[in-house]
């Protein structure tokens, strides 16, 4: 248990410091290829409705999206901050871990303006077969229903 | 050290998933019976005053409270979100391990308001004895001194 | 890796307890002597300005702003609760250990007001060579651009 939670908790520092210092390109490369990456409201998820705000099946899809956020010039105007906790490891088969783990975002806009943008809980898969462990999945299941029009930066 | 922090962490995870998850029933099953639960401003502490916001030293208080919540229908309208982080082991004795833990919860109303509801600081006894491990004190105590009248989901 | 991790994450537990505790004067003894703390913007990393909000390189440096602090009475009228989190190791050499971890702190004011206060990350090298591990470098990198003239606590 804690070797399995101990590797989740590395990856996901490692995931959220590459987000919030804007290294952008990084980020599919913490998926394994093909592999399921979303974000879906907590209530979609309790009433089994599959839509959510984003979705992606694919590194090609994950990089589409970082050069789409380039071009718009988004991450210009805007920071992350994530603060991750309670990871917990809720199955290991073979080299497959599921895990939890509660999330807060902060955002911080250039003017200095810093709010509580989303709180939620990751929903993990990890791919532990290779030289670094992987999301095969990540489910973002997020709290907050008003969705800001500038979600736009992966979480 | 490592060790029982790893459990301590684990313990706090599972116990905050389950207040999040609105598995309210659960709740009481995190405890010893009898136990010691208590949800105390951190002035009070300060100042030895020994009155919290509430109190219960069964797993049956605990269980009437989630009664209460129930018939109030409180849970469908918030939701809450807990971060733990900094989990401190301040003792061990046999089979009780001491702890500390900051923590702050962010509440999540139906209308899709999302605030910052409380921080504070877990002081925990954990009897470490049997199979799983359990509270046997769970002291919660909190900063913010002004008590939203909704505070009613445990904590 | 796992060991340095709860080594650190163990240091910055004590670290912060103290802090969000009023406990003030322990705060330079988790300083090696002499050695680095510094509060500084993101932005001014980036651009890799020197300057800081902050800047201190001695135990004696450290207990002097305690001793400021005392005077102004400033702890009296408001406390921090931090949070951190997603600790990661970026470096190990002798007795030295690299750190990174993205942190929260929220700011309660007597009046009961809670709120966000300063998020960012801590860059740390820590010392392992004693009894105890001590910081050799903290550097406290913040991401809101507008300091609150409050700000006076170490963080």
């Amino acid at each position: 248990m804690t070797d399995a939670r101990s590797l989740v908790e590395t990856l996901n520092a490692r995931y959220v410091a590459a987000i919030d210092d804007d290294r952008l390109e990084e980020w599919p490369t913490f998926f394994t290829d093909p592999c399921r990456y979303e974000i879906i409201p907590a209530e979609n998820v309790e009433q089994n409705l599959p839509l959510g705000v984003f979705f992606a099946d694919s590194r090609a899809m994950l990089n589409d999206r970082v050069q789409s956020l380039r071009r718009a010039n988004i991450y210009e105007s805007q920071r992350y901050r994530h603060v991750v906790s309670s990871i917990l490891i809720v199955g290991e088969e073979q080299n497959l871990v599921r895990a939890e783990a509660n999330f807060l975002v902060v955002r911080i806009m250039l003017d200095g303006d810093m709010r509580l943008f989303m709180s939620g809980r990751y929903r993990d898969v990890v791919d532990t077969s290779g030289a670094t462990p992987l999301f095969r999945e990540k489910r973002v299941v997020f709290d907050n229903r008003r969705i800001d029009t500038l979600l736009a930066l992966p979480v």
